[in-house]
């Protein structure tokens, strides 16, 4: 959970800044930070830190911090690591609130930099000391005209904070910004985050009003829940867009900070950021765009997007695009259709996509823009221009300006081509409109606009954190024993027994089970049931069992043949008994293994269900990070591993969300009923997933739940082969 | 099939060109095309044709072609539609062999345009004129120094040919080739296509020595044989780009100029292009950078991937992409390793993303660089440029300059950012190499290029299409009464006894089936089966049986209850037999509706064959047009809908082509015995495959096949439930 540190606001906005590492080389990294403070005109004192000097530039020069007469609201380190711990005594002395730290040689470099680099943590931590980085860039703070960093970029002032686990995105980012004008409020290099974070960031961006939208490229999380429970928690919403490489094997091991696997976390991560209203884009373009679109733009109400096109070609390619992204190429009405014909010529298509032809000019544009904006039917509008002959790309560009500002609805063009167009693009960036030379480029920043719209409706519906903590039973009655095998570093599976008693605890339905070590014990199991079983309907006399290894003793060993099923005499179980007991003890070397039998249950459809956290097991409590648990659900049986149709989100979800996550999936059409089959019983399902999530947050230390199958009958949800396991 | 048109290399370098429509009026498209004549110092004889003038800006103008003293190769209609016959009986007077429509105003205007415009290529037919276009922008030859379009762009000599349906995509990608250099030889816009289409176009570049490379943007394909079949046919292996949209409905509903289902051509195509090597891209963009891919990079000899890179980040969003997009981050070896820690500070990853780290210069990249271009490990080299402090941005695209130079491998370089690496970018654009800005650019350029790659490494194993003709039976046994019905534009589906018959003639194996219009019959085979079929280990001494409605009855009535299975007594087959001729009497208004009865198969798993053909039922002869048969495969049962796990492929299949389409498939884990299942009899399978390909070739008026289920037992496949449909 999150800890608000002291006095970071200073860091964003101080009203004195000491910098060791000045001296007359003008090719160090202290100069030039020195300089771009003065460049950019920052308004309060600079004092050059360097014991070799009384003057430096025309600045009065101080051996250390302590010797600076007034008060050092921010210290920036670009000395050798080696220095770091005498910086931090000087800025302790000093009471310097908020310390960068740019020198690389720290964990990035080996376990010697990473014992000086805890050590710097620490002691800063002691101190009261904020301290970002170490191996940054620094940070450009807009509104306080301060470019305490080492990129020489030029930035425009504006609503966007970015803050960045890698220096070199930024400098992209940065780049591409003052070519295109877009403006930025912060800009913060995070360097290793040992002590500022992106949770610090989020708090502070969440809480200016300056700040209209947080972009985020982070290699890992340093507090899942924290990260994504900021906008409720501070009471602020604004959009966040976040890029988190690692998904795939290779990335994953170029990513040397990370410790553990990562494969699990990765579907945590989109569950989470989906479920918050936290847009996730792949590549730095991506990152880039959106931005910019929502700093620029307003949002889209919808989904239906208006295409004004001069070309068919592009307006068919559109089409594509819009509809594989999941928005809607928007049927206009016939009043719409109608105001659209009047101003335009009958070799134009009235149709979305709207063509209004190669020899378009700027007046037809505005017809078409104009008739759209004002249109029910759309809710964003993609405005494709080609130069052709005739085409009046400036003026087009114009009216698009004069009609932005009248609309609340977004407009994205895309000028397709470079040189003729450029002139165009530059009015409309100037005006701050995005624009765009690929029709998928703006495409993927309207889908993610409209998710976040999505999100805004449905976010009262979202069952919060705390509500989903007090579904946590006072008691824990299987706590004892339950736990005692509680390692932090190792999945420990619980037995069939502990397994049952905890199902039972929380009254999820499964078939009847015990678990024997001898013939006769399984043998009187199997009577029993028959006896209590056997009615009218049921399958004849006597009842269908299974007999298979129990959890410990099976568990990872999918290829030992250690389940039969339908077994239906005497004889037959004490065989298959026998069998099976003989290659548990030579698989176990236990004298006499246990046996779990079952009920045979017949199902309609076989389904999984995974829990999975994400943290220690104290994820839930103040002191802990993480996600928490996900929930997986899908097709379960044999084809689990085959079709991976398995849709996943985040803990907790309300019964709304439980059908939405049940309806992601393709086996909910057979649930519900495809091809003239007979719907089964969603709503038992539902029960039990929600009994199951109860289950977690009351016992936490449930690291990984597995069942497959979980059985969907005509009339009920059974949990058939539950594997259940902790971890600290 | 393909027939070659005469004289149509006139088209690309005549010597002599003939304009209607140059007049006074500079405004005009006429004028423009005669001015970009000039432009582009077009050194044959230039003709304007006008009646009303005898001279016309220093040329003689000439009141008709006839008029002209000397050959006219290419004659330019650029006045209104409305003349275009006036235009067409003078060429063929004067024995014009080209003719260019610029013209608008036929098919895309209306019923009587398109009358218009068929009479157009009638009467040129006739006169064996050739025409490109009506509605289009002309075409751009830079070997023949001649602009005869009216695109007013500066086109640079090269080797990339481009035609295009669409005008504006012309105007677009010239727009973006005169930023960066990129060079073509010819520009053709193909506008209605009515007479000159894109297998002209294939012809003539795929002979030409001077073309390396071939674009298309098409909306239909004129002949879908013929068009993948040309590289075969003519001898000649060149990469093609082709970007067809229209996948999604909104954009079929958007090509009013389509008729007919495209859903099951997109899937036609996009397992034709694949087949034969042919890339096909999304958008513009993506043709851009894929045509100046092949047009200036060698071709990468596999798969596996080298990053270089000066910022961990990006090598991390980088290996995402590498591996999301089916490539391979390479994996390098200790020797490469060791020559890459050499040259490399301590602080620089020398696995692969190779990290050069934040400060490196350009000697660092050169170093880089050499030791992958050199290394056994490597197949192509992404190298990503951040703009940081100490980047010697020029230095580096300098020394990408020559390593290109010598060697073989593909460098993509991706210089993220926009003002500060342009100078970069631009020296290696004037060196023709292609730069990017977004690694997702340079990879699925890449990615197109890998898999031209391997379509040249297994091209000899593909089956021809001549060859796939020989399998073809020579006696057509059940053609007599087997095709009565056919008609040209509806499915027909054939009877029970039918599909039987056409199934016996090609040993496809089924169940013993039979069809019986009363019960006694019905009892009768039922015994039958039972008496021969009973033996150890079937199931007991009665075989159970499946009644159903037959195909003619029940097709496209899912809904309709027409099936009962496990049918095991006479008791229960009179009653069932009784209760579903009841049901099909009301539905069908029959007196004695047939049952098909079928001996009931247990399978271990179900599967779906799918055949579907494009073009009419002579698509195999020399007057055909279209695609021909694609073969679709998967999950079969009540999931095919539900997951889509389909496999396509055009035909003619080898039996290596067929295993690779089963492997393609998710269901073909459980066939090959995932998670311990013991493996499905696949070669059976194939076998089925096979012979069904057989079927069609001899019968092509099989438009359509559709089984589901296959069953393929522990030791079988058999076809259970097929239906057959005829079209003409």
């Amino acid at each position: 959970m999150h800890m608000t540190k002291a006095n970071l606001e200073l860091l964003f906005k101080p009203k004195s800044i000491a910098i060791y590492g000045v001296s007359k080389d003008t090719n160090k990294i202290g100069f030039t930070i020195f300089s771009n403070l003065l460049a950019s005109q920052f308004p309060g004192k600079i004092y050059p830190i360097n014991p070799k000097y009384g003057e430096l530039f025309g600045y009065k020069c101080f051996p250390n911090a302590v010797a600076v007469p007034e008060a050092v609201d921010l210290a920036i380190m670009a000395i050798p690591a080696q220095f770091a711990l005498e910086v931090i005594a000087d800025c302790a002395a000093k009471h310097v609130p908020n310390l960068v730290i740019i020198s690389a040689g720290f964990k990035e470099v080996g376990p010697e930099g990473k014992a000086l680099e805890d050590e710097v943590y620490k002691r800063a931590a002691e101190a009261g000391i904020n301290v970002l980085g170490p191996n940054c860039l620094g940070l450009i703070v807009a509104q306080s005209k301060m470019n305490a960093s080492f990129a020489a970029n030029v930035i425009y002032p504006g609503n966007i904070a970015f803050g960045s686990q890698s220096g070199a995105v930024c400098s992209a980012l940065l780049d591409m910004a003052g070519d295109s004008g877009l403006g930025f409020s912060d800009f913060v290099s995070l360097g290793n985050k040992g002590s500022i974070n992106e949770n610090d960031l989020l708090e502070i961006w969440l809480n200016s009003e300056a700040i209209k939208v947080i972009g985020l490229y982070l290699e890992e999380f340093v507090d899942g829940l924290d990260f994504v429970s900021s906008k409720v928690r501070l009471g602020k919403e604004k959009p966040i867009v976040v890029l988190n490489p690692g998904t795939s094997e290779a990335a994953r091991s170029a990513m040397s900070s990370h410790t553990g696997s990562l494969a699990g976390s990765t579907a945590v991560i989109d569950a989470a950021l989906a479920k918050n209203g936290i847009s996730q884009v792949d590549t730095v373009s991506q990152a880039y765009n959106l931005l910019m679109a929502y700093s620029w733009l307003p949002l889209p109400a919808g989904k239906r997007v208006g295409i004004v096109t001069n070309a068919g070609g592009p307006g068919i390619i559109a089409s594509d695009i819009v509809s594989a992204a999941g928005l809607e190429v928007a049927k206009l009405s016939s009043e719409t259709e109608a105001a659209l014909s009047t101003g335009l010529p009958a070799t134009a298509n009235i149709h979305n996509p709207v063509d209004i032809v190669g020899d378009a000019p700027a007046a037809r544009y505005f017809h078409g823009l104009s008739v759209l904006l004002n249109s029910q039917d759309v809710d964003a509008i993609l405005l494709i221009l080609t130069p052709q002959l005739v085409t009046e790309i400036e003026d087009t560009a114009k009216l698009i300006v004069t009609l932005s500002k009248q609309s609340s609805k977004p407009i994205f063009p895309v000028f397709m081509g470079a040189r003729y167009v450029q002139g165009g693009a530059r009015r409309l960036l100037d005006n701050k409109l995005p624009v765009f030379t690929d029709i998928d480029d703006a495409v993927i920043a309207l889908k993610h606009m409209h998710n976040y719209t999505k999100y805004l409706a449905d976010k009262a519906k979202v069952s919060s954190l705390e509500s989903f903590k007090q579904e946590r039973r006072q008691q824990r009655l299987s706590e004892g024993e339950l736990f005692a095998a509680l390692a932090v570093d190792q999945l420990v599976p619980l037995s069939e027994a502990k397994v049952q008693e905890l199902l039972t605890e929380f009254g999820i339905p499964f078939p009847a089970s015990t678990v024997a070590d001898n013939a006769d014990a399984a043998v009187s199991f199997w009577q029993n049931l028959s006896q209590n079983l056997s009615q009218p309907g049921s399958q004849g006399a006597s009842q269908p069992i299974v007999i298979k290894a129990t959890t410990e003793d099976i568990v990872h060993k999918t290829e030992f043949k250690a389940i039969y099923t339908n077994i239906n005499s005497e004889q037959e179980l004490r065989d298959k008994f026998a069998t099976l007991q003989a290659a548990l003890r030579e698989h176990t070397h236990k004298e006499q293994p246990q046996i779990l039998l079952q009920q045979q249950v017949k199902a309609e459809e076989e389904l999984f269900i995974g829990l999975k956290r994400d943290g220690a097991s104290n994820v839930y409590n103040s002191e802990g990070r993480g996600f928490g648990h996900i929930l997986l659900f899908g097709k379960g049986g044999i084809y689990t591993e085959v079709y991976q149709d398995i849709a996943k989100d985040l803990l907790p979800l309300s019964e709304e969300q439980l059908q939405n996550l049940i309806s992601q999936t393709k086996v909910s059409q057979i649930i519900d009923g495809a091809r003239g089959l007979k719907p089964l019983p969603r709503n038992a399902l539902v029960d039990v997933l929600t009994k199951l999530q109860k289950l977690v947050i009351t016992y936490p230390e449930l690291a990984e739940i597995d069942i497959n199958p979980v059985m969907l009958t005509a009339s009920e949800c059974l949990v058939v082969d539950a594997k259940l396991f902790v971890r600290g």
